[in-house]
Order: structure tokens, then C-alpha cells, then sequence
């Protein structure tokens, strides 16, 4: 099989790096053009990003030219954006436009009644909003959006006792990893030896997020899933990993037992099976009474995998639980490259021009 | 005034070191006995003791010699107990039986229908029990016991929302330091980079805290309040101060202004009003969007000042805010001595053997 | 007395905000302006500023209205420069010029023939270089640096040595606090599970400084220490408190115990011996294995204490030794608000205008 | 080819579980034989240890069921050893005596004659002293060590500059990582915004191992090398990866440019280049301002790669630079296995009992 050339848009922040780290040995995508603001363009991608990850820098992205965020510079079918949302609000549109798939990190669509926020292992139904998004818009690409990093993991685990047991109330409290907030993002002074009860923005999206992807799709768009929810974020010293405390009514009475054989018999969707970015298996339950932790767990199934753990009963609600997602790879760049292979296996993917 | 000669149970450890380093410069109590464990016994405080705190270790403390923790060997009539619990259990009895007054933070006898959880902002009325605790053991001494350190923050701001609005529901997941689990206490491969989910009895003590110390004096003794409560607890790469998100249901209609003129309103009661320990103010309401920090806040009052900030709605439930207490100041040694004021106030402390 | 009028350049930043902290109480100036940027300038400072410290803003500074950095906006006859060393090299010789002493922190005019490097504790005697530098530049006002934050704890102790044993070779690796870069500063993605081995132009900073420091003055300026010296500059996950390992051979034989000796017998100068923020005492030295250690030690002497430890035998040169200063305090604003202490002292500040 | 069995002495601890991780998937040896104290004896690993690795646990090694560390209970002709050193010094001889190969993280026996403290790419031909010790003691079995996690870069660094120019003075500062420590290890109280600048006995063994390792191999044993080495060591707050910084003076004159060539034409000796934990690249030179860093480079070459960056002039000796190592795995179990690779290519593991 020829690879499908992709490019990513704003390559050289800590998703962009992300992105390029996952693509360099990927079985259907070839990493081609690499974007960058403007006083990047011209240079080699090797000579002027700061590379922050601890994963060496693929060697075939080096030497890339960092070209402008225009559809003009970009040959290929396939973008990922990990643009700011400012500007992808701006861009991404254009390039949908000029017949690109746009598979997105940014939140500036995920509100959009035609633009699905896609997790493959929840919603993969949802893709049907890429036809309704190019007939409305006119476009031969598209836009598809991953949730917020935080949303990410809670939306993974929610889905599978949603279908188990229906859910009725929840109450989530985060504890973030910095690399959610960027390069350079959170300044070492407002961390060390601390926390930051606050990120801003943050818990407007997490409590409306899950219930747009775990809700219906309609004639309309979708309708969100009808549960209630309660969500404070913070901000901790961990490089990756984000940590969610949850408790937990739901529409049927269930037991910790019920709960996690319902998570640990949670299986993908047909379509994804052999997709592969697919989390592997797509919820991991640790049954020790510490886990799951971000150091030791983050990077189960390749960092693709939801780790649950300390499932008991609430006093007040039903369960309470703990959930762990990586937040830049299942919860940003890996996300969105699971989304388009699960876009190209549905045919939706532009053809190469 | 001729001061009161005081003793620390276990003097070493963190908590009992910050009991000397806060009794260090009492108006009205004098540290004169330092116990500690058989290795210890006859070696000079300042050589034995390995000393963690950033405030230097008082020169009065030094030269002072390491008695056992026997009721024979110490000449005081007030003990301040930093004794692990098990040790606490049979130590304190004897200590009180002698005739000592023992203001304790290990959690041994707080579930005692005799002894108080004492919070002097919250319950001053439950030295009462005192007397019943005489009559009932027959015991000249009394054994006074202050909350788990993440109980204290939390229910200071409970009260004085308590006495306003009451209270129905409440969600609490904390943010805990690790100088809560002593000293050697936890491992540092454990909370680098990491945040470890759990703490071993602590939901159950915080769940169950609270109630007893918002609870109306019976004949029985404590009639725990009737709220409902669900807490999670996590430990965080902090060093001092205990951070908790909590979400509330109240009885009566509340908005977040409301709340926020009820806390920064909440005056300590009348017999409290000028004790050396008290907390200047009860509680102080940061209104920035992030605080209060744990690095930032602690020290506030003087690290007995309760800060609660980001008052505002819950979606599901009627408020939420964050609770930052620290922990071993309000909510361990310094409690214990505001405690030992408020009893000392009330005529309660054994005359001087 | 009446106090002397002062003003901080730059005081919203970290070094800014500890001038301010610093100075709140000081018994002999008071804070009456505070410059900031443009988009600061007619804001409360208590409202404009985000400040990151731990000691509570000072409520006197809350209300001062921010002004340009300008000296016809500044009605002082002393300030305090926090400024990025570009923009101090532009607007303190206008603040000089215009009559003002401007004590600075910011690096810019260091290496001038007229300009001292001042540590009152070390060179109180090359505060003779103001009146050259008014006879050279015809300022009424003066500029009068104190040394980078590494070279501060580090020429204090060299400079005991000195004076007893005559120094020889030094090599020198630091450890340095992430407040030493400001604010923002260091992005927390470099330093949590971090080491970072360098810090641009530091390490040519602190090979340079003490020996200028320890030279004697001459009809030419400063004639610089002939010792050699070799300085590795790190920047490690610590808050405040920059520690230094030093290996050093000196002219004349010394033993562990004759350094610890002349460490600890080391004087104020007489000039300095009752200023107010001098350091009580002006070398700590710390006989533990292990100390001294960042976070419990940096405190000594209100931050102004420059603590020593571990001084042992080198099987290289003569002895190694650990060093401790707090950077922001004894090494940024604290070592400013000293050396204008002693200019003060000396009859250098300019009448008030 | 069949695999040979092999065995881990003290498996639950730190380095024991490294042993665990690193032979899971050797193409040579084949875990069978875990040891343990006597409380987890009869007790399934994957039960009684608390895996504190961020990689997961190998499903091969959950099921054995923990030994006592006897000889008798040992069915093994290779033992790994991460046993303390006290228990070490009585086990070994046992093992070794009974005619198993001991390759061992413990320092017990790195100072006997007859007892080669090893790394492949540093001394292979050290591995002569397999037949004196054999000889000298009536052994079978052997015992050889690998050598101090600090010293181990160090070495491998040295060892290159050495062959192109010459040894003449090194000092060295650590800034250690507290998985060096173990587990429990340093107490997170002590390393949370801190350093501390002591590590118990390690820099006599820094100071020494070098010399011995990178010494002669004479009639009398090997004969030390006669550069002189000063070494001061520190831990920090970071979990995996020791940084050194080196200053160093050669017999030759050198460049940076010179050494960086030397550094990075390091090859293997000839028996070492096909083994299968190879360091790819031996040393791995970084021209990055400010790397290696022990979050971005400590996996470099899978965590047996030597980086060294930041090679300029010393303004004292020769040249300075930055060296880092991963301690757990080329620094201990990984250097170990690779030990035992030289070992069994030179025919000196013993014919399975």
C-alpha cells in the first residue's frame, strides 16, 4: 500500500512534537509537510523546534522544511492540526475548504453542530456528521475534533458503564499533568511544591464534552446524553498523565463487581477492531488499592489505553472511581491519528490530489 | 504568669518537631519534657533528632534530654501526644490516669463517645465532654483529641457555612501534602512526577470527622450531624498544606456572594477570642481565579488561617470552592495547642502536680 | 527620623515583587513609587501585579498606582532597580543622571571601571567608585550593582578564606533555583523529573564577579583577584536557595577545622555592623553530614545568612565545601536594599529632591 | 539455542525489579529463579512485589513464586545479584562457591584483588581475573560487579579520553536521581524543592572505582590508574539519570573538537560488539547548549547509551562537560546483564548444573 502523505499544522509546540513523534513509523501515514509561524519558515524542522519530548526526534522529520499554515504550501489529503485555537478557528477552515481532512486537536469546532468530537472506542457513529458538515458547507474535506485531554479518559470509561448501567449523576475532580497546558506553558515557580486549583476554560468543556459524545446522534446534530455533571480541574507537578476522581449515580443499581467486569469487558466498535492506534485493550482496570498512578500507568497500551481503578462504592452516589488517560497521546496527537484511520477505513478521506 | 510546664510524646517525629518549634515561643506554656523512643532515651534532643522543619529547631529544645514516654518520667501536667497511633492507644491512658492533661493528635480515641474531636472555631461546647470523661474513667486528667489533617480545613469551612445555609450533600476529593504522612513517610520515587490515588483509612476518617465535630452535644455525647459525605483522597508532590475541592448542597438557597459574606464573616466563639493560637481571620476568602495555592496560602494567619477560594455554582449540587488548610500547623501540632488554650481558658488543665 | 522616599524599577516582576516584600517594614525607607510596563502604568499595583510570592503583599503597596519608568515620573532620591538588564542599561544612567542612587540588581553595568560590584560584607571599601563615577559622568545620583545571585554566597565565603589563607584555584558547580530566571521563567515541562546543565552567559557571570569583588581598588578601579576559577552552572527543581559545590586550593596550609574556624569568626566590616538588613550571623557554618540543604536552610539569618557545610579535605586541591544563599533575598533584592544601607550609612544618597 | 536458566538474588527491591524488566526479553537468558526475604518466601512475585516501574510488570515473572537466597534453593548456573551490600558480602561466596556466576550490583567485593569491577566498553580484558579468582578461592562459580551507578558513566566518558589523550586531574560534581537510593529510598520530605548535598560513602567509591577500572591489569591484580579525581556527589529531585559535571586535565593538549571526536568514535571492544545489550552508540555526543538532560536523554541507546554534551574549555584545566547515565540501567541491572553477555561469550558461565 502506498502511505498517505499528511502534514501537521503547527509543528513545533509540544502536540505538534507529539504528532510527529507518532507518525514517523506509522503503517498508513507518511509525515510530508510540516507548518510553522513565520519566522520558522525556510528552516529545517531538526534546526529550529526545541524538541521536548523524551522520545528522540524522528530522524525523517529533521530534515523537513517548516512551510506556512496555508493550504497552498501543504500537498496532502490528510492534516492534523495542533494549531492554537485562535488560529485553527481561522485556518483549519481553509483547509477543509481547499479538500484536506482536518483531524484536530484544537477546540475551536467542537461545538459546531456539524463538526463531531470523535473518540472511536465512544462514538464512531458520529463520523456520519462528515457527510452532513460537507453538504452544509460545502467542503470536499473536513473537520473532525478530539475531545479536550481531560474529557478524553472520562468519556472512555463513562461509555462503557453508560451502556451498562446508564448514567444519571457525576462528579469529577482532575489532577493534570503541565504538559496539557503547552510549551512553555505553566512557569516551574507555579508549580513547584503546589497545586493550581484552576485552568482556565477548563471545566466549562469537560461538563459539556462527554455529554456531546456520549449523546445521540439526530436529525438535528447531536443530542447530548441527559446525565448531570460536576467537574473541577487542577493543575499538579506531573510532566503526563491526566488523573480523574469520579463518583457516580447511575440509571440502574450496580455493584464495584458489575462495574469492572462491565469496563474490563468493554470492547471496540467494529470499525476500529484492527485500526492501528486502537487502545489496546480500550480500558485497563487496576485492582490495587493505589493505582492507577500517572508514573507507573500512563503509558499502558502504548499510551492509548484508559487505566481505572479503586472502584467502590460512594457513600452518597453509587460508585467512585479513579481514571488515567495520557493526556498528549491518547488525549491530543494520538487521539487524532486513531480518528483518522478510523476516517480513511470509512472511506472519508479526499482522495490524493 | 508563671508558665505551664508541657511535655511532647514522641518529640521526634514531624509533627511532634513542629510542636516544638510552635511551643518554642508560648506565652503561656513552657516545653520542659521531650519523650521519645528507647534508642533515643538520655541522648540530648538536639543530637537525637533528625530535625526536617525550615524553621530552625529552638535553642531551649537542644540541650533538653529524651525522657521515656511514661507517665513517671515526665513532670508536666499537659502532654501534647505526636505519638503513631497504635503507640497512642495504650500510651495516652496512662498519661491521663496520671493526671495529665493530653492534648493528642493521633486519632486513637476520637471515636470515643467521651473524648471531643476539638475545633475551637466549630466546637468550642464539646470540651464538656471532658467532664463526663473524668466521671466515667475516673481519670483527673482528660485525653482532647484534634481532627485528621484533612478533616480540619474542610470542617472550619463547613461550620461557618453550616451555621448559615445548612448543610445536605457534600463532595470532597483532596490535594494532600506529603509531610502528612511523616516523616520517613513517602517514598520520593512514589510522588515524583506522580500523584498516588489513595491514603490508607483517610476517606473513612474524613467521611466521618466532620460529623462528629458538627454534631450536637447529646446526653449520649455526640449526635453526629446528618449530612451526606463522600470524600477521595490523593497524596500530591507538596510538602506542606492540604488542598480539597468540594462541592455542596445546602438546605436553604444560597448564592456564591452569600457564601462568601458567611465565611469571611465567621467569627471564632467567645471564649476563643483571644487565645495566643487563634487564627487571624477564621477564614480568609481569597476572590483571585486560582487560589488559594497551596506554596501561596499556607502560611496565611500564620498557617492556622483556613483559605477558601473559587466560591462559585455547581452545576449539579449548589456551590463549589477549594479549602487549603495547613496541615501540620491548624491541622496537627498548632490545633493541639489552640486546642490546650481553649481548655486551659476554661479552667480544664490539672493544676501543676 | 523621617524616612527616605524610595522607588522600585521594574516591580512587578519576581525580583520586583521581593523588593517590595523586602521593604515594607524597613525602618529607614519607605515605598512610594513603583514603575511598571505600559500596559501596567495607572493600575493599582495590587491589581495589576500577579504576585508569586509567598510572604502576603504588603497592604501599603496594594494601593500604589504603577508609573512609567521614567524619572520624571519618579519622585525619589533612591531606587531600586529590578529591571531586565537591555532596559537598565537604558534607563538607570537617565535615573543617575536626573540625581537619583540607583541601587540595581540588573547586570548591565558590572563590568564598568566606576561602577562597583557591592557585597557590604566583602567590599564595603569600593563604595569609594561612586564619587569617580560622579567626577567621570557628571551625575549627582549614582549607580551601584550588587553581584548575579550564584556569585553572591559564593564570594561571601571565598572572601573569609581569603582573608585567612589567601585563595589560590576554585572550581565551582552550582545547583540554582528556578526563581533565579524570573518570571515566567523556567516552563515546567523543563524541570519537573529535570536536570538542566546550563544557564546562558551564567557561568562567564560568576568567573568574573568575584574576582572584581575580591580585587583591590586602584587608581585604575578595581584590580581583580588573581586566583583562577572554573564555574559549571545548573538549574535544578528547587524553588529558592542556589547551593554550591566549591573545591579550592589556597596559598597557605589549611586544615577542615582552621576554615570552619575563619568561616565562622568572619566580621562585618565596621561600617556595616548595625545596618538593618545586615546578616546576623554573616557566614553560618553547619557541621551535619549533610547540610546545608536548600529548603532548610536558605532561611538563615532572614535569608541573609550565607550558610556553609560539609567542609572536608579535597584529594585534589586543599577542601571542598557546599555554599548556600537565597537568591532572590541575600542575592537580588535583600543584597540591594544592604548596599543602599550602606550608601546611606556612608552620606552617599542624594538629598531628597 | 537453548536459553540459559538464570536466577535474581533479592528481586522485589529496586534494581532487583530492573533485573525483572531487562531479562524478560533476553534472547540469551531466561528468568526462572527469583530470591527474596523470608516474609515473601512461597509468596507469587507478582503478588508480593510492589512494582514501582513505569514499565509494566513481565507476565513471565508473576507467577514464580519467591526463594530463599540460597544456593540450595537456586536452579540456576547465573545468578544477577541485587542484594545489599552487607547481605551481599556473606551470599555471593555461597553462590559462587557452589558454582553459579554471580554478576552483581552490590559493592561488597569490588575491592578485592581478584574481583573485576567491569564494563564491557571499558575494561573487557579484566575479565582475566574470572581465572585467579577461580584459582584463589576454589570456585567454580566467580563473582564479578559491575560498578557505581555514579561511576559507570563517568568511566565510560573518561575511558575515551583516556586512550586519545591522557588522564591527568578530573573533578567531578554529581546531581544524582533518588532511584539511586532504592526503594524506599530518600524520604520525599527530604527531596521535594530541595538538594540534598551528601549521598552516604559514594564519593570515596566514585573517587576509587575510576582508578581501578580504567587501571592495568598486572601480576599483582590491577594496578590503578594514577590521575588524580576529586568527586563531590548530590541527589536531586529527579527520578532516573545521574548528570556529572566534569572538569578535566589531559597529558595531551586538546580540543573540544578533539574530544568530541574521540567521544564519539568510541567503539566496543571486539568481543562486545555483537552482545545483545550493547550500548548503540557507546557514548553519544549531544551539541545542543544544554544537554543531556536526564528527563529528555536518560533512554538513549535503551538506557545503556553514555551522553555526554556542553565538551568547552575550562578556563582552569583542559575541558568541562556534562555527562549522564541511566542509573538503574546501565549504571546497575542492565550493566550486570550486559557483564554476563562478555562473561558467556568468553566461555566463562559455568556448564548448567
Amino acid at each position: 500500500m502506498e502511505k498517505i502523505g499528511v502534514a501537521v499544522l503547527g509543528a513545533t509546540g509540544s502536540v505538534g512534537q507529539r504528532f510527529v513523534q507518532l507518525l514517523a513509523e506509522h503503517p498508513w501515514f507518511e509525515l510530508r509537510v510540516l507548518t510553522g509561524s513565520e519566522r520558522r519558515v525556510g528552516r529545517e524542522y531538526g534546526e529550529t523546534c526545541r524538541w521536548i519530548l523524551s522520545e528522540p526526534m524522528p530522524e525523517a522529520a529533521r530534515k523537513i522544511r517548516v512551510v506556512p499554515t496555508e493550504p497552498g504550501s501543504v500537498d496532502a489529503s490528510l492534516v492534523f492540526s495542533a494549531l492554537p485555537s485562535d488560529v485553527a478557528r481561522v485556518k483549519e477552515p481553509l483547509f477543509a475548504s481547499a479538500g484536506m481532512g482536518v483531524c484536530t486537536n484544537a477546540g475551536a469546532f467542537r461545538r459546531e453542530v456539524d463538526v463531531p468530537i470523535l473518540l472511536p472506542e465512544v462514538n464512531a457513529d458520529h463520523i456520519e456528521l462528515v457527510g452532513r458538515q460537507r453538504a452544509a458547507r460545502g467542503w470536499k474535506g473536513f473537520i473532525v475534533t478530539n475531545p479536550n485531554c481531560t474529557s478524553t479518559g472520562m468519556t472512555i470509561a463513562l461509555k462503557a458503564l453508560q451502556d451498562a448501567f446508564g448514567l444519571d449523576t457525576i462528579f469529577a475532580v482532575s489532577m493534570q499533568a503541565v504538559s496539557g497546558a503547552g510549551y512553555p506553558g505553566v512557569p516551574s515557580m507555579d508549580i513547584l511544591d503546589n497545586v493550581i486549583p484552576f485552568i482556565s476554560n477548563e471545566e466549562e468543556k469537560v461538563e459539556w464534552e462527554p455529554r456531546k459524545m456520549l449523546g445521540r446522534l439526530g436529525a438535528e446534530g447531536v443530542e447530548p446524553a441527559d446525565f448531570r455533571i460536576s467537574v473541577q480541574t487542577n493543575r499538579v507537578a506531573v510532566s503526563d498523565g491526566h488523573l480523574v476522581c469520579l463518583a457516580v449515580k447511575f440509571r440502574n443499581r450496580v455493584s464495584p463487581e458489575d462495574a469492572i467486569a462491565a469496563l474490563s469487558a468493554y470492547e471496540l466498535p467494529a470499525p476500529c477492531v484492527d485500526l492501528p492506534s486502537r487502545p489496546q485493550p480500550v480500558v485497563r482496570v487496576r485492582t490495587e488499592s493505589d493505582r492507577p498512578q500517572p508514573r507507573l500507568d500512563r503509558m499502558s497500551g502504548a499510551g492509548m489505553t484508559t487505566v481505572v481503578g479503586r472502584v467502590r462504592r460512594d457513600p452518597v452516589l453509587d460508585l467512585r472511581m479513579v481514571v488515567l488517560s495520557h493526556n498528549t497521546i491518547r488525549g491530543a496527537a494520538g487521539g487524532s491519528i486513531f480518528n483518522a484511520e478510523l476516517l480513511f477505513r470509512a472511506g472519508l478521506l479526499p482522495e490524493p490530489s
